[in-house]
């Protein structure tokens, strides 16, 4: 495939086999990550990559309970509100049991930390996709990147004083019939596109 | 090249040739932006593509204007900075001559419009650099995306009423003696990488 297909082929995987990534191929992910750009060359997205079963599973028990906990606002985010519908359910696992879920952070004064961390996130994405890696965007811990618990947890796993939470990346290989990524193209494309 | 040595090569471009870029390969670059993921696929990223050497021209001019009469606080984010004492030289082109100038803009009460548009801006860059396409992401549009100056300009040219600016890519043909983008990869990779 070529970068136009790759790119347009690029969906998001949330069923993820019981299975760790090849060694080789997560680096490459990885430095797919650290090779974006990122404002004046700063350089500062700092990836936190889990594959410890017991963290993920205490990362995903502590987001449930702090999502629980908080109540639905008018104009909430849409995602962020069935997030903690579920969560009071007791029955929400934000990281889709992937078995590797990449954290990226930045220094919470810094003006392009959500612009670096997502070019980095987009990157990872696209060579998941290239090696038929399945990934998807997290956005929970970046919702909670204020929250006490959380804060204090991630800082337990290397986050830094200064560091705030601005995505994560689950991945994983598909858990699909012929174990490769679903790859069907948007069904709609709704940006809007005006000529000057 | 593979995906990793596309995405590993690309590097900002900031001297551009005097010619239009083709149609086909524009066309291409922006739909590898439309196509980039959004959160819950809410797809509202606006794409305003500008190639009217006049209004390029007042772009440049009406951002010269307004950084020239700004003031540096202690704090400013460094590029920022530099914009401003450029501009009070009377001689900076935010811009850099490109022939495109691809401004992303978004909903400004949607949580994740920076992010969106990062994504969007990112897989331009790679598909700039696949068709040996120079391109350099721009902040100065997003630095003033509430200045009433530019505000006022950019609706004229489309931008809708609840929508902001938060990034933009100058995209042209390479100004090299090889006519290709320079891909020297980073010298340096700073960013830190923790495993768990």
């Amino acid at each position: 495939m070529d970068m136009l297909e790759w790119i347009k082929s690029r969906r998001s995987t949330r069923k993820f086999k019981d299975m760790p990534v090849e060694k080789e191929l997560l680096e490459q992910v990885i430095e797919a990550g650290r090779f974006a750009p990122s404002g004046g060359n700063n350089q500062t997205t700092h990836f936190l990559v889990i594959q410890d079963k017991e963290v993920l599973d205490d990362l995903a028990g502590l987001v449930k309970q702090e999502f629980a906990a908080m109540e639905e606002t008018p104009g909430l985010y849409q995602s962020l509100v069935n997030s903690i519908r579920l969560s009071k359910t007791g029955n929400y696992i934000f990281h889709y049991n992937a078995p590797v879920l990449i954290v990226v952070a930045n220094q919470k004064d810094y003006g392009n930390n959500i612009a670096d961390c997502s070019c980095a996130l987009e990157n990872m994405m696209l060579m998941a996709n290239a090696h038929d890696l399945g990934s998807c965007w997290i956005n929970q811990l970046k919702w909670l990147n204020e929250n006490p618990v959380l804060l204090k947890y991630m800082r337990e796993l290397g986050l830094h004083g200064e560091e705030r939470v601005y995505g994560a990346l689950a991945l994983g290989y598909p858990d699909t019939k012929d174990g490769l990524p679903q790859r069907n193209p948007l069904a709609r494309v709704g940006n809007e596109v005006t000529y000057i």
